[in-house]
């Protein structure tokens, strides 16, 4: 064998030096993160912005392309190093509660949603009580003395269950909802409970496997600093609390929520009115397609009193989703005039207003494309 | 809400300068890799090393020990960087075709598609000629003693341009399109061509990474055993090839692709038409409507042309996003109607219609959703 020439050795070295650079940027890196998880818990800030990492990840990407490197290279390089400063930030989060022994009732504690969090408040040594539709004979007892209430209950029924619900409270309690509009039932519980209240919405459902890195809005309402534990052991199970007043939360939630599902709740009734061989669809799609029809089956596989509740819960909403139709008639009119200019002008102009996230939209579905192709 | 404090915003300025510095680094490393490789095959030696990687490997460990980083997300980080190095050396091992040494004709081989058969094809070893609008002046040479013949243009340029190549094709060359519409186009191609004729429709769009399980739908034309060899080779790249006759194809389509890309379009437009804070709404979303908005965002990405092209295909597919219109009008009123009991009747109806797909699409769901968050 020959031996290696002196030019390969040199190469070598260089290599060597650069990774021991690289290695020593990354320990500055850590550093660096270390003082941003401080600052934040100090400030009472949340770990995590998904935002900030796109970001990060779209500013390399572009770094990558110009310097020649693969950019898909780079990113999956980042993903680890960012899973990696996220993994050490969680390492420590205790598995005991942060209030273990409180009392926590659970009113609608019969519901799906009810259901999950009573295990999770279980498992964390919490005192559960359950107050379901049948138990209110014995709601008095039941509230006495509890720590934490949270409501758990349909749209419709919320403001109602709050009234009842209020009054029956010991005034230290912290008062929760779940309910995915947050003005009117936080006006309620303000009005129902002298107390501690703080409004609750989690962006996921019962059938979500972990809490991890999942999304819970929190809405202030009253003492902020004696519902502070409950935000803590949200995010000790690994949610993410966004604070978002109320007003701005119910006009996000319209959008994401309300014409979102409605849209999709359309789709499948389409299909219905249609006869559609979905089999046979579904035998000649795309991955894209599987997806879209997927998401719409999801919606079917669950409750029929959630979703109306989400889609009509508000007058606003009611207003948007009208909006939304006129919208999709003008859509029709432009792509039914025969002349394909008017939608490239408009396709163009879209694609201008929607700017980077386009790219990264890419990346992301075409991620997921793959993995469901890898699966099937 | 709190706006993020002046000490966050340098500090994250700071991790972005060492994320500079590191891809900067990579970049100098890929250079240094890529001189070692040509010196390597100058030399005759062999490219890998493995005992050269694990010294490697072992070294950063040690640095990271005593830099105060986990050796073993250095050693995961290192394995990814020396794991990419190596693929960039052998990502052009071309994998021997069905029919090496045979002509392959692209028409429209400068668009996205073209070009990306046109790599498939000459790492496979044919021999590839690109037909493109320029060129339609040299088309007689071009066409000359070509094997097959693949017209990959936008669907209201198809007919056309099969017009015009196929007295030009020689008798045994196989004649195939890639348009999304089958029964205009396979009839052109009759009508144009005495030979072998064959419709495809990949499923798939040129940002694929592999075709690896991605589905091809094949129309029969005529002659299909002059045709098999083209499908032997599709299955050989990885495509799942079905056949479905161009009349049932198209139906399918206009429902798969017509109202789903009218849908998707339409709610991009909305959006922009609200100028929705489309960041905000991410990061206060659900996995689910990032997945949603990143199917829109995916289209946006795209080109214009095409789209314009799929949604406004037929005469039949316009018919048909007319009366999807037409039925979101009959849900609006179902959902505006504040009586909760006819929405959920019609739910339960449509759930009942959907059947036992409704599970397996609440399981294939929770499956991305998982994968969506272990990725962020």
């Amino acid at each position: 064998m020959r031996t290696d020439p002196a030019g390969l050795a040199a190469l070598r070295d260089a290599i060597d030096r650069l990774d021991e650079e690289i290695v020593t940027l990354l320990a500055r890196r850590l550093e660096k993160v270390k003082q941003v998880v401080a600052l934040k818990k100090e400030q009472g800030l949340p770990i995590y912005h998904p935002a900030r990492e796109e970001n990060l990840i779209s500013r390399r990407r572009e770094q990558a392309r110009e310097a020649g490197l693969d950019p898909d290279h780079v990113e999956e390089l980042y993903r680890c190093i960012i899973r990696q400063s996220r993994m050490r930030q969680t390492a420590h989060v205790a598995q005991a509660g942060v209030r273990p022994g409180a009392t926590v009732l659970l009113v609608g504690g019969q519901g799906a949603m009810g259901q999950y969090l009573g295990r999770w408040f279980s498992e964390a040594g919490y005192a559960v009580r359950i107050l379901d539709q049948a138990d209110w004979p014995a709601a008095d007892a039941l509230c006495r003395d509890v720590d934490l209430a949270i409501v758990s209950v349909p749209i419709h029924a919320t403001l109602e269950v709050i009234r009842q619900l209020g009054p029956r409270l010991p005034a230290h309690c912290l008062l929760a909802d779940l309910t995915s509009i947050k003005r009117e039932p936080v006006a309620a519980m303000l009005a129902a409970h002298p107390g501690p209240v703080l409004g609750l919405h989690p962006l996921f459902g019962p059938s979500t496997s972990s809490m991890d890195q999942q999304i819970v809005v929190a809405t202030p309402g009253r003492d902020p600093a004696a519902g502070q534990w409950l935000i803590d052991q949200l995010v000790a199970w690994g949610n993410i609390v966004l604070t978002l007043p109320a007003a701005e939360h119910d006009e996000l939630m319209d959008l994401v929520q309300g014409v979102r599902h409605f849209a999709t709740f359309a789709f499948g009734r389409f299909l219905a009115e249609r006869q559609v061989d979905l089999g046979r669809t579904l035998e000649f799609c795309s991955p894209i397609y599987r997806l879209e029809l997927g998401m719409v089956g999801r919606m079917f596989a669950q409750d029929a009193a959630l979703y109306g509740c989400i889609i009509t819960a508000s007058a606003e909403r009611r207003a948007l989703l009208k909006e939304y139709v006129a919208s999709l008639h003008r859509t029709l009119e432009l792509v039914d005039q025969g002349d394909a200019e008017p939608f490239h002008r408009e396709f163009e102009q879209i694609a201008r207003w929607f700017g980077p996230f386009c790219e990264q939209a890419m990346r992301e579905s075409t991620f997921l494309i793959d993995k469901l192709v890898e699966r099937f």
